[in-house]
């Protein structure tokens, strides 16, 4: 709808510009913001002005900090033989809710694609291979989605792994909790067959 | 997930009081500003921070307005004897799309809710009012949501009008455009067959 105030189209495009937002959607977060109350619309743009500056992602493990020191790679009582890599950062924080893993973590920043051509960049290898000179790692557990991309990022990594001589890992694949039999695709039907385990 | 650094919080309780984001939506829409390039992020929220400055509802129509003068009361070319009355200045953009209306317009800006014991305000009645004594106005287009509580407020204008003894009209009940029978409700069906019109 081209006859909408200039500034509020230009709030409307880059309120596009989130993830699963189209034109409708957009639209509606646009008129919501012109209601709520001036103060409240300053906190949140000042919140978005300032985050980048507040919140980095940790040199070496990639998690993000809003302290001079990672909170992940410096927590003390973090068993350092054990190493997780994950795709983002946002996925550190799923795994931390579930308490299942103590150790540390590697972000390796998207995944790659056979597909797109896309690879993973030279410099996030060699940021993953310093981690095996100043680590006693003993077990990468690789904790990518299981998607195709997952699968080729997981595959390349598996043997960057071996020429390390490092025992790596990945997370099962089975029946999704409180799941039905009846609604669960074959290829995790198989996968849970195969890697069935003694009850 | 309590664990995510403060300020990353803050943000995502802000994007959470977007209609309809969730909290995993929310911090979905967070991480995403994350990873956006600085200024980008910078413009976005300059451009929140000044959208209320720099866009005001028009005093007597109530539609948005970013010039001293509102384009919609001060069209020249539009019929003044046409009054249509919305719920919201959003409306206002989507009824103009479909270009079947010529007339001003009057947002009321919120819709009596009869069980939530929520009237019109007094001021806004007095300022519709207002409107009769500075314009010719013939005929009122009730246009508002077939809710119910669209349907309260529209009886409740209705009424008000009657008084001013202006002619009252409301949008058409019927098929929306594309249905097919199967899936149409009965209400709508009903409605679509009491106010048949001649072929």
């Amino acid at each position: 709808m081209s006859q909408y105030p200039s500034e509020l189209l230009a709030l409307i495009a880059h309120l596009k510009k989130l993830p699963g937002v189209g034109r409708k959607t957009a639209e509606r977060f646009a008129f919501t913001i012109l209601e709520w109350k001036e103060d409240e619309v300053q906190k949140f743009a000042h919140q978005m002005q300032t985050i980048q500056e507040k919140i980095h992602p940790c040199d070496r493990c990639g998690c993000l900090k809003d302290t001079p020191e990672c909170s992940f790679c410096n927590g003390g009582l973090r068993d350092a033989s054990l190493l997780c890599i994950v795709s983002s950062a946002r996925d550190v924080y799923a795994i931390e809710e579930t308490k299942a893993f103590k150790g540390l973590y590697h972000v390796i920043g998207g995944l790659l694609s056979p597909l797109d051509g896309r690879n993973i960049e030279r410099e996030q290898v060699e940021r993953l291979e310093k981690r095996f000179d100043e680590q006693p790692i003993q077990e990468v557990v690789i904790a990518l989605d299981s998607t195709l991309e997952g699968d080729a990022t997981a595959l390349f990594l598996k043997q960057k792994l071996e020429k390390v001589g490092v025992k790596a890992t990945r997370l099962a694949f089975g029946l999704p909790m409180g799941s039905s039999l009846d609604f669960v695709d074959y290829g995790t039907l198989e996968k849970a067959f195969t890697g069935r385990q003694l009850f």
